[in-house]
């Protein structure tokens, strides 16, 4: 599974549509991705740079009218990290695609269309000796052993208040602060952005629900080896009628030690179902009482995704969280993810078990 | 949808296996299913009757040797409702399967495995002018949406304190109760066998994670003409590992006003996972804590499997089970369906609404 593999260099494919909310994962990718990204097709924006379009990602990478004018960059993979307009494949995107794989580029893609089943792209792939990522295809199916339970880091989950809270962006920054204090840690993605910024992973949304457990297992205990944390990127929210039973995947399939819970603290409704979004205490409380069924995991900690508010009302809202809840609670973007990670730091040794009858 | 058809008149293929675990969903049909099994294969037991190698399902039904053997009873479908030894179909059962086709009978499967994929009986099918009906095939893909929430009949859920416990059984056996008292109850089928007995329905532990709560919202809000009782059968526990992302699925997308609690006083861990079965008052707890945060459902009664047990020590653990609750409990199959039903019938009226932020 983990042969060694040439690093890829991206050229991002986003004609038209680079700096809107459908180009989210090529924007996780560029901010956090392992593997560079060298240049972006856009026509509409051709001639100006990342950094100028959107400075908060802070990348200077050139934006270009169309592949050929990527060749000079030197990419071997184009990313279809963006959702088409309508969901279906435009035909001008079918043509990029063509064209990036009779070149000799891997193409990577998140869409829910699975391009390696396309005849055209399959023997363009070969005709260009390469091959098709798709990253949401799901694995074989393998049902939860209770392998999870024995792996020898120690697993910190992250779980959220409603979906798009930013579990994957504290997940990665934690990964950072954790190498700068000499942990060794893993980032286990779960989401397609995820998986593309890790080059590897399921997104666990697409596994058949019998197996999704069993999916999210896998991928702990597969990468249990050289490392002492596991960071896992978690999904949707126990508490959303639609995305609960990723969630449950997630909380009982990592056997995670210990949760972080990550809130947009903008948001009060979970869009668009109405449900309100709970009062921390109580959302700390409902995923502890689950965990504590099969394995405890207590909340050790609190994100709070403030961008919505300045930096003094900020510093009052993260105050009131800590007041409120008892926990250490910060914003990992405002205020950087040291200071949130070595608070929770000396809670991330501790091993917890999985429960078994006494009897 | 629901276009009227023909009656199904059933020829069970169990060839060397009719009265084995495997044949679990085969017998489910045979006891509850609303169309007629008229013949059971199975060469080894060929002459006798299902009354007398399986006398508690109490049905008069010719065992014979082969297909042609069934032709006399008129059967119009052939049920594959045996889990195949070894998981893989073997070639005697494929030959069987190929000669009902061509035989114009309908082929109803509840194996993993997609008949309808395969060319062969693909084109069996053409010949006999007949068709394929793959029970877990699942429907097209369908986020949850909140309509369950408005659907005019009571929804009751059975909630199990883990697999395999009974939760079908008790939901069906509640359906037979409530016609009698003159509810005009429709039954929810979620697995394989409950789909085959009811003729509709969707196995939802095949459905992929991010679709399983849209998928249970369709069956009910699909079903709510016509009926003032929605009873749905549950699936999995939410104190289990690897199936809890089903139960959640249930749990949110049926959108339940009340709770059935099933379990069996034989079992004390999940097999074979090793964790312990809750404490009920705690599963209780447990359950209502999580539909209070989307749509409050209480456990209104608790049906317990006592078939481990003798008559005197059932109504000794049935009344602990009163007193440690505070519900009504009983076992449906050994004091029959009325007492825990009329027992619970004034609380299958007063509908819930789904949580709605007051702000």
């Amino acid at each position: 599974v983990n042969t060694p593999r040439k690093m890829r260099r991206y050229a991002v494919l986003a004609p038209g549509c680079f700096t809107g909310r459908a180009a989210k994962t090529a924007h996780g990718v560029i901010a956090y991705g392992r593997e560079p990204v060298v240049a972006v097709i856009d026509p509409a924006l051709a001639g100006r740079r990342v950094c100028d379009v959107l400075p908060h990602l802070n990348k200077d990478i050139p934006i270009v009218a169309d592949l050929e004018a990527t060749f000079e960059y030197k990419p071997n993979a184009l990313l279809v990290g963006v959702a088409p307009p309508g969901g279906a494949l435009p035909d001008e995107w079918r043509e990029y695609i063509l064209a990036a794989l009779r070149a000799g580029l891997e193409v990577v893609s998140g869409l829910h269309e699975i391009l390696s089943d396309d005849a055209d792209f399959a023997e363009a792939a070969y005709t260009g000796g390469t091959s098709i990522w798709d990253v949401r295809l799901p694995p074989a199916p393998r049902l939860f052993t209770g392998a999870a339970w024995n792996v020898k880091p120690f697993v910190l989950l992250t779980v959220g208040s409603d979906c798009s809270v930013g579990k994957m962006t504290v997940s990665l920054e934690l990964i950072k602060a954790a190498c700068e204090r000499k942990r060794d840690p893993e980032f286990i993605a779960t989401g397609q952005t995820g998986v593309m910024i890790a080059g590897k992973g399921i997104a666990i949304d697409r596994v058949i629900s019998d197996f999704a457990s069993g999916a999210v297992e896998s991928l702990v205990t597969s990468a249990e080896a050289d490392t002492d944390l596991l960071i896992v990127e978690g999904q949707g929210a126990i508490n959303h009628a639609a995305f609960a039973p990723v969630t449950m995947a997630l909380l009982y399939g990592a056997a995670p030690d210990a949760l972080l819970l990550v809130h947009d603290v903008s948001r009060h409704d979970i869009e668009p179902l109405g449900s309100p979004i709970l009062p921390l205490p109580i959302l700390v409380k409902l995923y502890e009482a689950l965990t504590a069924v099969v394995k405890p995991a207590p909340v050790i900690g609190i994100a709070l995704n403030t961008s919505s508010l300045n930096d003094e009302d900020a510093r009052t809202v993260i105050d009131g969280v800590r007041k409120e809840t008892g926990l250490p609670a910060d914003d990992v973007i405002r205020f950087g993810p040291q200071g949130l990670f070595d608070a929770i730091a000396p809670a991330l040794t501790e091993k917890t078990k999985a429960v078994k009858r006494s009897v």
